[in-house]
C-alpha cells in the first residue's frame, strides 16, 4: 500500500515533512490556511497533484474560519484565501486547477446556509484528494502495457505517492506493471538540487519492494549509451495544449538524451494537468528558487558563499520529445493539440 | 596569479587538500610514495594533469628512499613503487604517461650513480610540474581565439588550475582570453557527487576575479534552450585516436546538449591526454567509484542507506560531438585521427 502523503483528521491537515525525509519521517499538523501556504511554499509538500490536494484542503480550512454574515461576504474573504494559496508556487497548474474548483464549489453552493456550505467545501477538497489516488491508479493501468516486462525505467523527481494524493502518476504507471507481475529495475536520478530522487522516489519504491537504484542526474546519458535503459517516465507540472510538458529541472535533458538514443520518454499526468489555455511550453512560467538550495545541502555549504547561482526549479520539454503522453482517461501520441483537446472534452 | 595544487619543498610534497575546498584551504604533507598513492586514491588532488604531477612527484619520493646497491637492485624496486602508483585510478591516462616517462629518465641514467640517479628523479618530476603549467600556458593562447568577447561559456567539473600543474586546461583557455581583455560569463556546472565545480571550479574562478555562476549539471539543458549559452569547454582523462573524450561523468551529456542547440562544445587537453594506443574510446577504462560518494555528502545521509547506487566517475563522448580539441601545439577539429596523430609526431 503506497504512503498517503497529506491526511486530514479531526479538522487538521496533517502531512509528512518531505523536507526531512529519507532520514526522519515526521508529520506536519496545520490548523489554518496561512500554514498550508506556507507548507506548499516551503516544500514540505510537493509535486503538482499533491500541491493542489493541499491547496483544496487549505481553502476548506480558511473557509471555516470565515466569520461572515452572508455569501458575498463569505466569498470575499474566501477569494482573498485562494488568492494567497495560489500565490504559493507558480508553475504546477493542478494548484489553480484545485482552487477553481473550490471557488466553482463555493459558487455552485451560493444558497446553501453558510454552516452548510463550508461542510460541502471540506468535502469538496477531501474528494480532490480521494479521486487523485483513484485517477492515478487508472492512470498506471492505462500506462503499465507501455513498461515491458523486465525494463530498466529511468525516472527524473518524484512522480509518486509522495507527489499526489496517493499512488502516483509516473511511479503509479511503474507499480501498476509491478502489479500486473513484470519484473523491473527503476533508475532514479537524484534530481538536484532538491534531491526528491534520491529522498523521495528512492525512499518510496524501497519501502514498496521495487527494485531502485540511485543515480546522479548526470550519469543518465552514460547508462543510455551503454544500453542500460528501456525507457524513460516522468511526471508533469503544467502540460500546454500542443503537448509541451513543464517538469522539474533537467527533464527536458533526459528526453534530449532519450531521443539521442531512440529510447521512450514517456510523460504521466492527470488532465487536470493540462492547461489547454496555453498554446505551448514558451507561455508555462517557470520559478526560480533561492540560490541557497544551489550552494547548500542542509547547513552544509557545497560552494563558495559568494558565487552567483542560477535556480530554475521547472523545465519545458517540446512534444516532438515526448513519446506519449499518459492520463487517466487514455494514452495520447503525435497529434497532441487534438489528442489531448479530445480527451479533455470526453468527461469524466 | 592562479594557484598550484601540488608544490615540492624542502624534500616534501605539499598538496592542496581538494576535498576540503571550498570552506577549508588547508595543505597536507607528503613525505613517501605511499602518502601520495592514497592521496591521489582519495581525491586529495585530481584531474588528469595534475594526477600526473603527483604521481611524478610521488615515484621521486620513491626512489629517494630505495636502499639498492646496483641499477638492477633500484629500478626492481622502482618499478614497484611506479605500479602502486599507476594503481591509483584507472582512467586519467596522464597518470601512465608520467610513470612512463619516470621509468625512462631512470634508464636512460642507469649509468649514473644511485644518489645523482635519483637527483635526476626529482628533477625529471619538477620539470613535469613546470613544463605542465607552461603548456597549459599555450593551450589557452591556443584556444582563446574561439571564445568570442561576451561569450557566456558553461563547462563541468574543473579542468583549471587546481587539475593541473597550474593555469588550467579547459580554465586557462579561459584565462587566456580574459587576458586578452575579452568580457566573459563562466556557467559551472557543479558536478556531482564529488561537486568539483562548485568547490574548486566556482573557488577559482573567484580567487582569480573571473565572473561565474554556478548550477545544478541539470539545469544545463534549460539554459541553452534559452540562448543562455554560447560554446561549451571541458577537459579530458583519456583522448582515444579517434578523438573519442573520456572526461568527467556528466560531460557526454553536455556535448548532447550542445549539439541539440548547435553550441561549440571544445575540449581543452595537453597531449599528454592523447592515448593513442586506442582506437576508440569504447577502450578506455572508466572508474566506478564508492556509492557513498552519492549517498552522502560529508557525514549527511542524503538517500536512503540501503539503495542500490550506480556512480560511474567518467564517460565517455564520442567524436563527432567534439567542435574541436585544444592543445599545446595547436587546434585540431574534423579529422581526429589523423589530426592527433600529426599534432604528437610534430614534438615539442
Amino acid at each position: 500500500m503506497s504512503i498517503k502523503p497529506i491526511l486530514f483528521e479531526s479538522g487538521v491537515v496533517k502531512m509528512l515533512d518531505q523536507r526531512r525525509l529519507p532520514t526522519e519521517e515526521v508529520w506536519n499538523d496545520y490548523h489554518d490556511y496561512q500554514g498550508v501556504a506556507e507548507a506548499i511554499t516551503t516544500m514540505v509538500v510537493r509535486g503538482a497533484p499533491a500541491i493542489g490536494v493541499a491547496a483544496a484542503l487549505g481553502a476548506a480550512l480558511g473557509a471555516r474560519d470565515i466569520a461572515a454574515r452572508d455569501f458575498d461576504g463569505f466569498f470575499a474573504q474566501f477569494e482573498k484565501i485562494c488568492a494567497v494559496l495560489a500565490a504559493t508556487r507558480p508553475t504546477a497548474v493542478n494548484l489553480f486547477w484545485a482552487l477553481d474548483r473550490m471557488k466553482s464549489c463555493a459558487r455552485g453552493n451560493a444558497q446553501s446556509p453558510l454552516p452548510e456550505l463550508k461542510e460541502r467545501l471540506l468535502a469538496e477538497a477531501l474528494e480532490i484528494a480521494a479521486e487523485d489516488e483513484r485517477l492515478n491508479r487508472d492512470l498506471g493501468r492505462n500506462g503499465a502495457p507501455l513498461i515491458l516486462d523486465g525494463a530498466r525505467v529511468l525516472t527524473h523527481c518524484n512522480a509518486g505517492a509522495l507527489a499526489t494524493g496517493g499512488y502516483g502518476t509516473a511511479l503509479g504507471v511503474i507499480r501498476a506493471a509491478v502489479e500486473q507481475g513484470k519484473q523491473l529495475l527503476v533508475y532514479a536520478d537524484e534530481t538536484r538540487p532538491f534531491l526528491q530522487g534520491s529522498r523521495l522516489t528512492a525512499w518510496e519504491l524501497l519501502r514498496d519492494g521495487i527494485p531502485v537504484t540511485l543515480i546522479c542526474d548526470n550519469m543518465a546519458g552514460y547508462l543510455m549509451s551503454k544500453g542500460e535503459i528501456d525507457c524513460v517516465i516522468v511526471g508533469a507540472d503544467r502540460i500546454a495544449a500542443n503537448g509541451d510538458v513543464a517538469n522539474k529541472i533537467g527533464t527536458y535533458t533526459v528526453a534530449v538524451l532519450a531521443r539521442e538514443h531512440n529510447i521512450p520518454f514517456y510523460v504521466a499526468a492527470p488532465l487536470s494537468t493540462i492547461d489547454l489555455s496555453m498554446v505551448d511550453g514558451s507561455e508555462i512560467p517557470i520559478e526560480e528558487r533561492a540560490s541557497r538550495e544551489v550552494t547548500h545541502v542542509g547547513a552544509q555549504l557545497l560552494a563558495p558563499e559568494s558565487v552567483g547561482v542560477r535556480n530554475p526549479a521547472f523545465d519545458v520539454t517540446p512534444a516532438r520529445l515526448v513519446s506519449a503522453i499518459i492520463t487517466e482517461r487514455g494514452v495520447v501520441s503525435g497529434d497532441y493539440r487534438q489528442g489531448l483537446r479530445q480527451l479533455a472534452e470526453k468527461g469524466g
